[in-house]
């Protein structure tokens, strides 16, 4: 039996393939596995004869029937098209990021054994005027084709679930730092370039006010969170199976202050503070802290603390 | 130009086509028009030139081209399958309600006009644990397929007016009561029937407790609130596109005392009360009143009181 990977050769869907391939069984809940198969428009990048590599489109039904079948103990559905690429094309978002999942979840339901699938959202399902911390029950308004998209999946994974086609859970991550690589069109990519690029003795720019609060996890931390997401009970996770991941709530001046603790003052010197008001208007607009101690009572966890953060990325990524 | 109305051979469809008609352009911010093309699986009910009928499937993305085109005012979709049948066939429900939604909506972007477009969603897209006066930024926890898929039309209706591919407004309509007629298979029959069944001399029963607190809505409050959801000025409504239509907030006990009132003691004393436990679970988890001030505000309505409900009904179908 293998873990059905989407989104496999990506950023999370990589480091999720090794992270699973680590425990070994060992977490408990999790549905039995040999290998994971990762489901992507590129191979797996993990070198690991566990691990296979379908190449295709997830929006193609009838390529979702055939990576998802009798073989499959459980899915991550991690592959999309993120907030630049559907917010640039409609379409290509609208096709992959809906049409995608539900095609995927077809692909489960088909197997008639229900299985957990855990889904990739976002904090981008959340838009318009917002609590300082919001609470689970707060409605959802998407101001970015992503985060409509997003909504939607989560709707479609919640009502398969109802019925029993699948046992799913969507998780809504929050924003990922430090992501390693170069800068992106991501509108929240300022977060993790004023950590990578200063580290790597690069100049950086914080587009935002130094007080604008982020809600935050780490790569190691978020990948944690989906293992237990797909390692949970389903009876303890309730009749609605929409998750607020927990995340830190951190401002870029906790943020630099943590960089210069562990990068040092010169790295922390080449962060520059120019305001972009585009970014600074949809960043401002973001939700800032949530409510999670139900998820923390879960099982589900945050980082300690933002000097952690950037230390897990030092000692992956600087040499 | 016309406007188009889905499920034009509906209940609520055929009584808004005759409003439309009776106002003659009187109504100022509706888009100029002189004729309704119903848009429905049956032929309009309304007799009057100013009518046509095309009898298809919204479903069909080339039923939905076909029907709206640079002839289209603005559209009505009232089209769907309702809250038994989605649940009842899964399959059928996700191909009209959201398929078909999705398929007008692309239609409507392909005008290139962005036309008004007002949906009929449903306070059914509620669920789980509700606050006992729902504010405006409630999440949406659908416990129906029928709900899960309105929200996902909100979601639809709301990102194409924020790209600009149409002027849309999602309305969340209370229950409809008096509904003419046959007692139906939809858990809120009842909600008629006590009311119906009595004025007609027959015998009804109540399946829930007599506190229970119901949103409801009289047919002419709410087909005047649709007149009204096309006529305003989208500048008005803000960037998030859903609206929750105002009702009133009435219990069956309160309920029975206008039929009494209205209809006289031998109609009040046809009301059986034998709590049915499947109907009461499902009717006590429903929203039962709503934050309604900011709607009031913008020109939407709602009946006086329940007993001009009751006199709706028996003025025009009790002979
Ligand atoms: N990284 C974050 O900060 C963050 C935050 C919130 C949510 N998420 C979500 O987590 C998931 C993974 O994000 P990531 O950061 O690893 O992104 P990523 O871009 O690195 O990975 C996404 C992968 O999906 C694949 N993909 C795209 N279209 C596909 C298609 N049609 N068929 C098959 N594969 C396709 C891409 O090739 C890519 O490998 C995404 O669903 C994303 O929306 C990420
Ligand atoms: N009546 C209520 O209490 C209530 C409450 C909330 C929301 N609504 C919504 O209001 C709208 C109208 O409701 P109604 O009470 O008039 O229902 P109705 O069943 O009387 O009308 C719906 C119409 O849609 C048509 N239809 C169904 N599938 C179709 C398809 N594939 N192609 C074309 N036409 C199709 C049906 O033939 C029918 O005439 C619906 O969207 C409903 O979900 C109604």
């Amino acid at each position: 039996m293998r873990i059905v990977i989407t989104g496999g050769a990506g950023f999370l869907g990589s480091r999720l393939t090794r992270a699973l391939l680590a425990l070994r069984g060992a977490e408990g809940g999790l549905p039995a596995f040999d290998g994971i198969l990762s489901v992507d428009l590129a191979p797996s990048p993990v070198d690991d004869p566990r691990v296979a590599s379908v190449v295709g489109d997830i929006a193609d039904p009838a390529f979702a029937r055939e990576v998802i079948g009798a073989e499959t103990a459980g899915v991550y559905h991690l592959a999309a098209v993120l907030s630049g690429g559907s917010e640039e094309d409609f379409d290509l978002g609208m096709r992959v990021n809906l049409d995608g999942t539900r095609a995927l979840l077809e692909a489960a339901r088909a197997t008639g054994r229900a299985p957990r699938f855990v889904f990739a959202s976002s904090v981008a399902v959340f838009g318009g005027a917002l609590p300082e911390v919001v609470p689970e029950a707060t409605a959802v308004m998407p101001a970015s084709s992503y985060g409509a998209q997003k909504a939607m999946g989560e709707l479609l994974v919640n009502d398969y679930s109802r019925k029993g086609f699948v046992d799913g859970r969507a998780c809504r991550l929050p924003t990922i730092v430090v992501r390693p690589g170069k800068p992106n069109s991501a509108t929240s990519s300022f977060a993790s370039g004023i950590i990578r690029e200063p580290l790597a003795g690069q100049p950086s720019n914080l587009p935002v006010p130094m007080g604008t609060r982020l809600w935050l996890s780490s790569p190691d931390t978020v990948v944690a969170n989906l293992v237990h997401a797909m390692a949970l009970d389903g009876g303890r996770i309730g009749a609605w199976r929409v998750l607020n991941l927990p995340g830190i709530c951190v401002t870029p001046a906790e943020m630099l202050a943590s960089l210069e603790r562990v990068g040092g003052p010169a790295a922390r010197a080449l962060v520059t503070e120019r305001r972009d008001e585009r970014i600074a208007g949809i960043v401002l607009s973001w939700p800032g802290d949530f409510e999670v101690d139900r998820l923390l009572g879960l099982g589900f966890r945050r980082d300690a603390d933002f000097d952690g953060v950037v230390r897990q990325y030092r000692d992956e990524f600087v040499s």
